[in-house]
């Protein structure tokens, strides 16, 4: 449904930028899967939350400078192993322990996007705008087979959403005005970011985000431009 | 044909980075095309030959630093304000100037191109390394149905070819060692550049390059590790 601007602002958009982590791939139950494929015995619901836990706190240790630019992927790196010993998998080899470490590349996308963002791309340019690195999204891309335009990220801007720069960076690229280019994510924040920064958003729901044992509120927030259940939802709104 | 080193060599390759302009697309005859489509009495290709002859000169004054960082785009139109006049053109409207500025965003392919990227694709992770900055190179694919897997380019790396930042940041943004990256170009000094970073290197012939009237020298060089007449003829070398 459009919960906010007219069709005629919504119109002028040319650029479809998504969140990847959650809005395009499931990873909640991606990780389950690696992690439980090394060892049957961990619970991997519990492990892919504790790991995604990891996320915000070593965005921010980029963000406010303790860390220097560092990419997603040694973030991963260093989020696991401060998870390995809770989990009893502190034995695991260094060979095995890189192989999990790069399993946000061997993500799944939901049901509905390959579908969805083939309908997208016949009308807009559809690009990534992910915290995640160049090459991990590329290696999901290529296994997945997201038919991405243009592969933007965090690494690109040298900054982590939601950082201005990444929001404005994206937008930049095309030459457009912020307002002709739209973030889909389903995640509120980082739309109430984009939309600071001009963006038009559009809100996906992905109830099972965390895992169907803990369905996530996805309550329509009026600010958004759009709200749909899925990326066909969205393509049927926007008439692509 | 192997003009150099052997095939466990080469066997180790994962990415193929392609050098754009000339190599993937042919400028001459799309700018040509453009120019006249505007004023039929231009000489195309003379035309297209003095905008091209602004491209070195106009990355040396980015790479010296005489000028901050500048995208492609933007020196294109530099470029061309500096040769309106020349051609009896100082008469188009700020708008048209506009459009014939992105006519590098519209340049087609080469014949073999479409099928052999498709080809190699499906062995190797295919991207752009191109001077040309993101936006223009992503209009190009989606135009010209270009299969890549990433767009990289100069304005990531925030440096142009020949630096060495651009070659070994390539390499880099999928953790691979430089020989396991291979430049595909039909330039001998950006193929030299990429080698002496340690890159593996493929020279793609394109005598047309610069127009039918103006054959180039496409004589082998040893040093690179392929020598193919276009990208089907790679594809065949690299078992694709």
């Amino acid at each position: 449904m459009s919960v906010g601007v007219t069709m005629s602002a919504t119109g002028a958009v040319q650029l479809l930028v998504f969140d990847v982590f959650g809005t395009v791939v499931d990873w909640h139950s991606g990780i389950a899967r690696e992690v439980q494929a090394l060892r049957p015995a961990v619970d991997g619901a519990a492990f892919a939350l504790a790991w995604r836990a990891g996320y915000r706190p070593a965005m921010q240790r980029v963000r406010s400078g303790e860390l220097g630019w560092t990419r997603l992927d040694e973030l991963h790196r260093l989020m696991l192993d401060d998870i390995l010993e809770k989990f009893d998998l502190a034995d695991l080899s260094e060979a095995q322990k890189q192989h999990l470490s790069k399993a946000w590349h061997r993500l799944d996308p939901w049901p509905d996007v390959l579908a969805g963002l083939t309908r997208l791309k016949t009308r807009y340019t559809i690009c990534t705008l992910s915290n995640g690195n160049i090459g991990l999204l590329t290696n999901m891309a290529k296994r997945a087979g997201l038919p991405w335009d243009c592969i933007l990220s965090a690494e690109v801007f040298r900054a982590y959403k939601p950082d201005p720069a990444v929001y404005l960076g994206a937008a930049k690229v095309f030459d457009l005005a912020p307002a002709q280019a739209m973030l889909v994510a389903a995640h509120q924040d980082d739309l109430a970011a984009a939309r600071a920064c001009g963006l038009q958003t559009a809100y996906i729901e992905r109830p099972a985000e965390f895992g169907a044992a803990n369905p996530k509120d996805v309550s329509p927030e009026p600010a958004n431009t759009w709200h749909a259940r899925d990326f066909l939802a969205l393509a049927d709104q926007l008439g692509c």
